[in-house]
């Protein structure tokens, strides 16, 4: 935890908020902080800057004193659509897509993604929430990427693929594409990751038919997990 | 499994192998392969090829008859030393690591690294060499890297590193550094990658003694899963 994230409920006063779940541990067993001791502090969605802890008793939490005045840090470059991977992976992803800083999130169905894995609590807004913030509070971000999931895989390429993709590239990653991402422009962009074993080539037909492009990673085939770090530290300027 | 990776033991006759284990399986159940289809295969740490379907059944496996040709695809250009992982993480950068194609990883002791880490079963070499297998399997490769253990830190720095970096720049991953690897000359290297939490000061100034140079991955303290993968996509050529 480099960065302690407060929530709105946190704020007892004007300026001071009391932790008493996981954080107020953290805080005291892992950091093995002090009263007087100034963390990083930041709040959900907003700015960062210093908690100084006032007191630290232990059926009551930590209080701290909170100042708050720099911006968040940038957002990574690109927005990912990424094939819905299968529940035990799609928490880590998350929290590293959460590390890099991504603005938006669209999980998508395609053919060689699980029906059921769209059934998985995972996909619930406080369990896809937990996820994201231990990314955050990696990289000392206050911003949590903005999740999209699209149950259809048509809809979305036909009708919305082509909205998020008015300004910029629509990449779409094929490790047997021509050309590579690592030769792309450094400029904003939407990336397409498949599944295990790739999109169709119906869907990739599709997502040509509205601009995207394929490009590559490498000459190697990666799994899903190693192929989204891979786009996402190309994308890091 | 984008290759069918073949040991001796699976040799029956010259040019012909049997496979009954859970290759077999995957073949038929996932392949859903039949008499006479080709399939992409490899001899570990050896030649790919294909291999011709001569036989399918149940209680006797699969039998092939092979032709290796093509060698196995080039070595990334990065050696990694990387401060052991918690046992639940290091299968999957195992994994990882033979997907980039690495040829030496060293695991080394660090001061953030659990004592208790290094008595994990998965570091016995079955174990290891399943976590590798994955990953060539993923990327059709048939050379898994080699997995070196130190469970002391300053030998390893002192005595070794100098050798493994006779003719190549030694980089350390550190957030923090003032230059980016993305900016270092792409030409092989041995890359340091330390434990959540990062390497102590005193271990960056040996590392530092011995010709070791800090370089970042971005603006961002990432973890150690997503620095890993991060510096081997950089590594790409």
């Amino acid at each position: 935890m480099n960065i302690v994230l407060l929530d709105r409920a946190d704020w007892v006063a004007e300026g001071v908020v009391r932790l008493q779940d996981r954080r107020a541990e953290h805080i005291s067993i892992v950091l093995k902080a002090r009263v007087g001791d100034s963390l990083r502090v930041g709040e959900l969605g907003g700015l960062r800057g210093q908690g100084v802890i006032e007191a630290m008793v232990d059926h009551e939490g930590v209080r701290m004193r909170v100042t708050l005045s720099a911006p968040p840090p940038p957002r990574h470059r690109f927005d990912i659509v990424l094939a819905l991977p299968r529940p035990k992976t799609l928490r880590r992803l998350l929290r590293q897509c959460a590390e890099f800083g991504i603005a938006d999130l669209h999980l998508i169905h395609s053919a060689r993604v699980e029906k059921s894995y769209w059934q998985s609590p995972l996909l619930q807004p406080t369990q896809l929430q937990e996820s994201l913030l231990a990314g955050l509070e990696r990289s000392r971000d206050t911003v949590a990427p903005r999740i999209h999931l699209h149950r259809r895989f048509r809809p979305f390429v036909e009708d919305q693929l082509p909205l998020l993709c008015a300004k910029r590239p629509c990449w779409l990653a094929d490790w047997e594409a021509p050309m590579a991402l690592a030769d792309a422009m450094p400029q904003p962009a939407v990336v397409m990751i498949g599944p295990e074993g790739g999109f169709v080539p119906y869907e990739i037909e599709r997502a040509e038919s509205v601009g995207a492009r394929r490009v590559g990673l490498g000459s190697r085939c990666l799994s899903v997990d190693t192929a989204l770090v891979s786009v996402l530290a190309h994308g890091v300027s």
